[in-house]
């Protein structure tokens, strides 16, 4: 069977890869399809290097059907469709054991930390699965991870119905926590800088605002009488984005840290302190914001869809990344991982 | 009368002063003790003329008799014991609005906007005024105000009962955070580098780090089987202590923003994001942490007293403020402001 390796900083290799077989408590998967993750982007960059071994099948955005079940495995069998919760925590550190075992201080990311789903068959631990009900399609399955990031992020921001959200960044995250929070009954405006995404929110209905042509602080205080945004996500990563999040959110607002910084980025304290802000960190996902994104996909009554730029074959991956590498009109790219 | 002024940078005069009577709503208070806080220090540095105008009476730290009532008021009458809660909110403003009025946009703070209490006789708003019960004397009144940041800081903080706390800087309300917090059951450690508060609040109980000399990351990971503290207060505004609260708090631990930082700080929101850390900016008090800081007080089961360094009167102002700024051996400097 063929599979996508990394090979390290811009090299993506498609070859013949031996199926491991599903040992006790694992399922082999038949990979439908895997998205390509902004986590993908920073491995093929090289940035991940100290946790990506080379040689080494990255992806975590996947649907399947499963192939064969190893020793022990009665809940799954050959045929089923599932997505993959991709964490294989410890289940022993300190996180774990006060029930945060989505972000074990030893946790293994399948896809990152040991292989994961652009190859055609895929063995992970039977723990990860989650069934894909009928009249999801596998494609939209794909779908089902970074959902279920939002629905996280949106779940731990606490997003009432009628409250001005505002999303910094509208890349794939940004979007997908644009529609959860309107799902959720938020008027949510996006901030973003990029033409093609922009046209992208527009046409899904959103406001969006370009910063570098439209004042966003003066918009948010204009739309909201003054009070701010009741809650910010910051999904940019971009210290101009950190500098905003402050100036934009009212007394007691909440204000959502879903970005990676790559190193710490100057934060006005005394705003926290004055208007007594709340910001909290949101990483992955738990197992109810998996579920939770699995019943909005099947609902179908929001076009999480309209995001997919593309479906793409196992040999598309290496141009997938390269094009999200240099900002070309690509939103969520998916891998065909049997064609 | 007699009132201590501020006059502008570095000058405390104190002088004769005509009273001024009770309008309707108000209360004519004769002033007992009034403390002197870190804000005032900064209006002596000149760091808040653009609120204070000169001259001007500051003070908010208070307890004091009721003299005369004005028109309208019947709940107080003249003898009764009583401390100021000194914010006067818009009542109208968004976060008014929101029931946040004691970060009202456009709050005036009675001490620092308006004339506060270091004078003989005080007029100010009947609904600033909550009761001292039989039992807590005058002197300790002068307290709740700071006692009741501390309420707040610890409220809003949520600590628990066998929680782990971490108090960034044990000056005044460092030492009162560390008090209340500790009552309220959790484990407290203190880092702080003057010499005066280490050995004062070592003679509280309280254990003590000082940055300078002990790896505080190293101690506190140490000390907690490497999950980080619960609960990090940063009460001491310097750059360092933004950039070590990240790297000592466990996964999902919450950091009270108590300080006052004059500039934005490099935070690490990477840490953030990884760990979902939780931040929230807590200011002054409501009415609730009022009542709470009179309860402790009169319960004398906390040893609050043990802050207090002296008993001055009106004319010890200039040299108490001079004594704080160069970093002398004082804590909590209170004024007799009938002397």
């Amino acid at each position: 069977m063929r599979a996508a390796y990394y090979e390290g900083k811009g090299r993506i290799r498609v070859g013949e890869c031996a199926p491991v077989a599903a040992g006790p408590g694992e399922v082999q998967l038949r990979v439908s399809h895997c998205g390509i993750c902004g986590t993908d982007l920073h491995i093929f960059h090289g940035n991940m290097d100290h946790r990506v071994r080379t040689p080494q099948v990255i992806g975590h955005e996947t649907s399947a059907v499963v192939h064969a079940a190893g020793e022990g495995v009665t809940e799954y069998k050959p045929g089923d469709r599932v997505t993959v919760m991709p964490l294989d925590p410890c289940n022993d550190c300190p996180a774990c054991r006060r029930g945060h075992n989505h972000i074990c201080q030893r946790l293994k990311f399948i896809g990152i930390d040991v292989p994961g789903g652009f190859q055609a068959l895929w063995t992970v631990p039977a723990f990860t699965l989650l069934r894909i009900p009928d009249g999801l399609s596998l494609e939209h399955g794909a779908l089902i991870e970074p959902v279920a990031v939002a629905c996280h992020d949106v779940r731990l921001g606490q997003v009432q119905r009628g409250e001005f959200a505002v999303v910094l960044g509208g890349g794939p995250i940004g979007s997908l926590v644009a529609l959860v929070a309107r799902h959720a009954g938020a008027r949510v405006v996006v901030s973003e800088i990029n033409p093609f995404r922009i046209r992208l929110l527009r046409g899904l209905g959103f406001e969006v605002v370009n910063p570098l042509e439209t004042d966003l602080v003066k918009f948010v205080n204009g739309e909201t009488g003054d009070s701010g945004a009741d809650i910010i996500f910051e999904v940019s990563g971009a210290a101009p984005a950190a500098a905003t999040m402050t100036e934009i959110v009212r007394t007691r607002g909440r204000i959502v840290m879903v970005a990676v910084y790559a190193k710490p980025a100057p934060v006005n304290l005394h705003k926290f302190f004055w208007r007594e802000l709340i910001m909290c960190g949101a990483r992955v996902y738990e197992r109810e914001d998996f579920e939770q994104a699995i019943r909005l996909l099947a609902a179908r009554t929001i076009p999480f869809e309209k995001l997919i730029t593309d479906v793409r074959p196992l040999d598309g991956l290496q141009r997938g990344l390269e094009e999200m590498e240099k900002g070309a009109e690509v939103m969520k790219i998916l891998v065909d991982c049997a064609s």
